[in-house]
C-alpha cells in the first residue's frame, strides 16, 4: 500500500468534513470549508507539504467553499469540480478521470442525485471513498432541490458505490451524529435508506419535508463562482 | 497488519471521542460516554460483533462514562481502568500490562499529569495510541486540579510518548477544532505546550486560569463508581 498522509478535519458549525491526503510533499483537499481555511494551510504547512489541488465533491448549498480563498493565497493551487456542477473550476472532472497526488491515484465516479455534478473520489488501492452527500453513514443527501434526483441517487449507489469491494472505507462529506466514517458492506446492509427498494427510496426521499437549507442563498452562489471573491 | 476494525466516534456536547476497534469478533470500547451509549452499542450490534471491553484513559471531569450503564445492558462485558485512578472497574490497570481483544494487543502506557491514573493505550504493530487527555492535538489535558502535576506530564510524554516511533497516530481524548488525529513526529514538532522548556511548561500550565469545569461536580463521583448507577 501507497504510504501516505491522511486527515479528516471537521467543521462543527456546518458539521461539515474536509479532507488532507498527502503523498510525497503533495497534498490535495477535499471538500473545504471557508471559515477553516486558516486552520486547513497551517495545518499542511505544518506537515510540509505542498497543496496541489483543492477539490469539491459537488457545488455545496451548506457551506462556502474555501478554494477561492485558498487560491487567492497559493496562486498555484488547482481548484476541481466536476463539469455536471456547472460550478467554476481550473478543472473540471468527468466519469473515469484520475487525479494523481504524489503516489496517490484518485478515480471520480460520477454519482448524481443529490446534485448533477456529485462525484466521488475512489483510492482504489488503499481501499478509501470520498463520496461527499452521495452516501452518508446510514442516509444520504437529499434530492429536493438544486436538480436532485432520488431514482439517479440510488441508481448510483448501488450500481458504482455498493458493487466496490465490502471493506471499502466510506468518508462522507458530514455526519450529524458522530460517526467519521463507514463502509460499502456496512452501508450496504443497513443503511436504512438504500436498504429500501428503489420505489419506496423515491417515496420516502420526497416525503421528508426538510427545511430550507439554512445557508443556501449566500452558498449556491458562491460555490458556483469556486468562493472566489466571497466575503463573509 | 492485524487486520481489524476501526470507528472514531464523536460527542458534540463535551468534544469527547469514543473508540471503537474490534478484530476477530470481539470489540473494545475506549472511552465511551453515557449520552452516546445506544448510538455505540447499536453500532455494535450492526457490525456483528462482541463488545468484551469497556475502557477509561482515565476518570474523566468532563462527561459520565457509559461503562456502568453499559455493563448493566450487557453483563458480560468488563470495565478497566488504571489502578491509580482510585475509580471502581471490573480490572485494573498497571504500567505494562496488555489488552487482547482479537488479534489486537494493546500495551498500557501509564502516563500521570492530568490525573493520577491516566493511561495511554498502544497498538504497537498497527502503529496507533491512544492518549486520553495526555496528548491532545496541538495541546494538552490541563493540570490543576484531580492530583494534576505539569512536571511529571511532562516527563511521561517526553520518555513514554515522544519516544515512540515518529508515524504512531495519535487519536485523542477530545479535539474542540476539528481535528481528528495527529502523529508522535507531528506533536513532537509542533505541539506549542510541550515544544517548550519544563520549566516554561509548568509556568504556562500554571497561568492557564481556566474555567472551573461545567460537569465535574456529577462526572467525577459519577465516574468514579465507572458510571454504575449513574442518573442523568
Amino acid at each position: 500500500m501507497t504510504k501516505f498522509l491522511f486527515r479528516q478535519l471537521y467543521d462543527a458549525e456546518t458539521s461539515t468534513y474536509t479532507y488532507l491526503l498527502g503523498s510525497n510533499k503533495e497534498a490535495i483537499l477535499i471538500d473545504p470549508v471557508f471559515e477553516q481555511a486558516d486552520r486547513d494551510l497551517k495545518l499542511i504547512n505544518e506537515l510540509g507539504l505542498q497543496l496541489k489541488y483543492a477539490i469539491n465533491t459537488h457545488c455545496h448549498a451548506d457551506h462556502v467553499t474555501s478554494t477561492g480563498l485558498i487560491k487567492s493565497r497559493l496562486p498555484h493551487v488547482k481548484s476541481m469540480i466536476a463539469k455536471a456542477s456547472g460550478a467554476k473550476a481550473d478543472i473540471h472532472l468527468l466519469e473515469g478521470d484520475k487525479i494523481h497526488v504524489g503516489d496517490l491515484e484518485f478515480k471520480c465516479i460520477a454519482t448524481p442525485g443529490h446534485t448533477d455534478g456529485c462525484m466521488c473520489f475512489y483510492l482504489e488501492k488503499e481501499g478509501l471513498l470520498f463520496t461527499g452527500d452521495t452516501i452518508l453513514i446510514r442516509g444520504c443527501g437529499r434530492t429536493d432541490f438544486q436538480q436532485g434526483d432520488s431514482g439517479r441517487l440510488y441508481d448510483g449507489v448501488w450500481q458504482k458505490i455498493f458493487t466496490l469491494p465490502e471493506d471499502t472505507v466510506i468518508y462522507p462529506g458530514h455526519d450529524y451524529r458522530g460517526f467519521t466514517s463507514s463502509s460499502v458492506g456496512e452501508e450496504k446492509k443497513v443503511n436504512p435508506r438504500f436498504t429500501k427498494s428503489k420505489v419506496d427510496f423515491i417515496d420516502f426521499m420526497n416525503k421528508l419535508g426538510l427545511a430550507y437549507p439554512r445557508k443556501i442563498d449566500v452558498s449556491l452562489p458562491a460555490n458556483l463562482e469556486c468562493g472566489i471573491d466571497f466575503k463573509p
